[in-house]
C-alpha cells in the first residue's frame, strides 16, 4: 500500500441554511478544498451522508455533487454508516488512493437536515437504531443516549452535573471557530438548568440539528507536496461495529467498537494514548464523550468525565477534545460531522486554528454511527 | 496494487418475501456466499443497498447485517449509487483489498422493496433522480424511461415492437435460473399487447419491484486457490458518471458514463468489446438495453435494438446478454442488482451455469444507476 495524505481542506459554516440545499452545500465544500489543494480534476468524488433520501427526497448524491461541482463524469460514490457516514466515505478514499489505482480523491460530508419538520428529522435518525428491534418500541435515538447516560449515573455514581464539562469546553472552544453554529458561552448553571428532552438528557447534553458540509482533498503521500506545504498525513483508518440495538450488548456502556477502532488504528500508527496530542471525538451527546474517552484509553470506566471536570480536555489540558467547539457547538449535520472533525484536525496540525491553535503533532478523530454501532478512527500528522 | 479474485458467490432467489426483512436478506446471501468460500472471518462487509432508509426505516444497514450474520466488530459500511449500488460495494472493496490493507471482503447487494405501499417504492425510487429539477416535476423513474424510449423511436425511426427480443430473451433466459422471480415465456404478441405504465413504457419493459440479496467474497488472487479451485479473476473495475438530470445532458440517447467506464474497463483489462463472452448488462427498462449495447461498442448508435431482433444477444447468439434472466425476470431488488449481476457471471465463468452455460472465458457486467447518471463496469476472467 501508499501513504496518504490530506492535501487540502474545505468547510461551509455549519447552520440553518434556509437558501442552500443538500447539493448547493455539497459543491461548496468541494470546490473550497479543491482550491486549497490546488488540484484540478480529481479521480473520484466520494460522499459521506446518512440521511438524504429520507431528509431530501435524494439518493444518489455523490453523482448529483460531483456534476454540479464541475466534475461531470467522475467516479463518484456516497458511503453511509449512519452518524459516521462522513469518516466512512474518508475510509474509502483512504483505500483507493493507498491502493496506487487513484491518485486523488476528493472526500465531502454532506447533510442537510432543516428542511423537514422536527418530527422528520427524529424519524430519519432513528434510522441508525434498530428499526424492528429498538425504533418499534417507539425509542428515539434522544432516548437510547437517556439510557446510556441514566446507566452511567447508577453504574459510576455521577451526578448529571458532572457532564457539563463537556459542554462548557465545547461552546468556549467554538468562540474561536468562525465556522461554528453556536457563539455563545455555556456555565454550569445554565446547563443544570437546561430543558429536560428525555431524562436525563438536556437539550444542553444534545448536539443540534443544522446543515453543513466539510471536504478534504486525498493524495499520495509521496506526491503531496507537489499541492502544498502543509501536508497532513493519515497515519492510521480504522472502522469496528458493534450490535445496531443497545439491549443485544452485554455491557452497554463499554464502547467496544470505538475500543476495538481505536487498538487497530494504534497499533497500524505504532502509537499509544499518551501520543495523542489531540482528540475530536463525537460528542452528539455528552455520554458520549465519556464513553470515547474510556474506549480510546484516555481514562478508566467510569472516570471520563472526571476528564471534564478536572480541566484535562481543554485547550490547555492533557487531552484536549473538540478544539473547535465540537459536535455541540460547531454543529452535527450528521453526515457531514466526520469530515467536519477532520478538517478541523487538520487546520490544528497545519497551525490554521487561530485562537484555538495548540501544540500538536499527532491527532485523532473519531466519528460513531448510532449508539456506537459504527465507530470510525482516524489518526493524523502534521507534515508542516 | 494486489490483483483481486472472487472466491465465493451466494444469493437469495428474487422474490416478494413476505416472511423475511432487509436484514434477514442480507445475512442470508452473506452466510451463503462465505460457505461457498470457506472463509471464517472477513475484514470487512461492505454493504449496497439504494433506499432502505425510505423502504425499511433503516439505514446503517451494513454494521446491521454484519452483526446478525455472526461478524459481530467486523468493518461495516454501505455504499450508494442508487441503482448501481451493489457494484458500487463491490468496486470499494476491490480498491480495499487491491490496497493490500485487508485480505477477505465480504460484498453484498440487498433491497426489501415490498413492505411498502407501491406509490412509496416509486416515490423512494424517483430518489434516483434529481430530486429538485426533475421530481419536483411530477416525473417519476418509468416516466423518465419513456422520454428516452419515445426519443429512441423517434431519432431512430423504431417501432416499439423492435424491444421486444429483449423481454423474450430474459424471460427465456431464466427459466433455467431458479434463482429468478418469473418462469414464463414472454411471446412477441404478449409483448405488443402488455399493459401501457407510461407510454411507450408498457409492463413488460420494465424489471419488477422485488426483494432479494447476493453476496461475493473477494480476496487477493495469490491468496484465492487457498479457498477455491474456482476463483474468479476481477480483470477491471470502473466508475463514471454522468448528470442525474437527463435534460441536462447534450446528447440524451448516448449513455456517456456508459462510454466511459467502458473504455476504462477495456483499459485496465486490456481488451476490446469483441473479446466480452457474455454481458450482463442493466436491462430496468428495455430502453437501456439498447442504449447499453450502444454505450458499450456493441453496436452502433441506434442499432442496439437490432441485436435483440437478430438473435445476437440470444445465449446462442454473438453477444449474450441477460443470460440468467436479466432485470427484466431474474428480478430487480436495485440495490442489490450489482450483485447479482457478478454472482451470474461468476456462475457461467465457474461453468455452473445449468441448462444456461455458455462457453465463456471473460465477461462484462454492467451495474446503472439513476437514468444512466452513475455507470459501473466490471470484466471478470474465469480462473478455472
Amino acid at each position: 500500500m501508499r501513504q496518504v495524505s490530506i492535501i487540502g481542506i474545505g468547510q461551509v459554516p455549519v447552520d440553518e441554511h434556509w437558501d442552500l440545499s443538500l447539493r448547493d452545500l455539497g459543491v461548496q465544500a468541494v470546490r473550497a478544498a479543491m482550491q486549497d489543494a490546488g488540484a484540478e480534476m480529481p479521480d473520484a468524488l466520494y460522499v459521506g451522508t446518512m440521511a438524504s433520501g429520507e431528509l431530501s427526497g435524494q439518493e444518489h448524491a455523490a453523482a448529483l455533487i460531483a456534476d454540479h461541482a464541475g466534475l461531470r463524469g467522475v467516479e463518484a460514490i456516497r458511503m453511509e454508516a449512519a452518524c459516521a457516514s462522513g469518516a466512512a466515505a474518508l475510509r474509502a478514499g483512504y483505500l483507493a488512493v493507498a491502493s496506487g489505482l487513484l491518485e486523488v480523491v476528493v472526500i465531502c460530508g454532506v447533510e442537510k437536515m432543516t428542511d423537514m419538520v422536527a418530527e422528520d428529522v427524529t424519524t430519519a435518525l432513528a434510522s441508525a437504531a434498530d428499526a424492528e428491534y429498538e425504533v418499534a418500541q417507539g425509542v428515539s435515538f434522544v432516548a437510547l443516549n437517556a439510557l446510556l447516560m441514566r446507566r452511567y449515573m447508577h453504574e459510576h455514581d455521577v451526578p448529571r452535573s458532572a457532564f457539563a464539562g463537556f459542554v462548557i469546553n465545547s461552546h468556549r472552544n467554538a468562540m474561536g471557530n468562525p465556522n461554528a453554529m453556536f457563539h455563545m458561552q455555556i456555565t454550569e448553571e445554565a446547563f443544570n438548568k437546561s430543558r429536560m428532552i428525555a431524562d436525563p438528557v438536556g437539550l444542553l447534553d444534545s448536539a443540534p440539528i443544522c446543515d453543513g458540509a466539510a471536504a478534504v482533498v486525498l493524495a499520495p503521500t509521496a506526491r503531496a507536496r507537489e499541492f502544498t506545504a502543509k501536508p497532513v498525513h493519515i497515519r492510521a483508518s480504522a472502522v469496528a461495529t458493534d450490535t445496531v440495538a443497545i439491549h443485544d450488548r452485554a455491557d452497554p456502556l463499554f464502547l467496544r467498537a470505538g475500543f476495538l477502532s481505536c487498538q487497530k488504528a494504534y497499533a497500524q500508527a505504532r502509537v499509544t494514548p499518551g501520543d495523542i496530542d489531540l482528540f475530536e471525538l463525537h460528542d452528539a451527546f455528552t455520554i458520549m464523550s465519556a464513553l470515547s474517552l474510556e474506549a480510546a484509553g484516555f481514562a478508566p470506566r467510569g472516570q471520563g468525565v472526571r476528564l471534564a471536570q478536572e480541566g484535562e480536555i481543554t485547550l490547555q489540558g492533557r487531552i484536549p477534545i473538540c478544539t473547535m467547539g465540537g459536535l455541540k457547538a460547531r454543529g452535527h449535520p450528521v453526515g457531514a460531522t466526520g469530515i467536519y472533525q477532520v478538517v478541523e484536525l487538520a487546520q490544528q496540525l497545519r497551525g490554521e486554528a487561530g485562537p484555538n491553535q495548540i501544540d500538536c503533532r499527532l491527532g485523532m478523530a473519531q466519528n460513531i454511527g448510532g449508539s456506537g454501532a459504527t465507530i470510525i478512527t482516524h489518526i493524523l500528522e502534521s507534515g508542516v
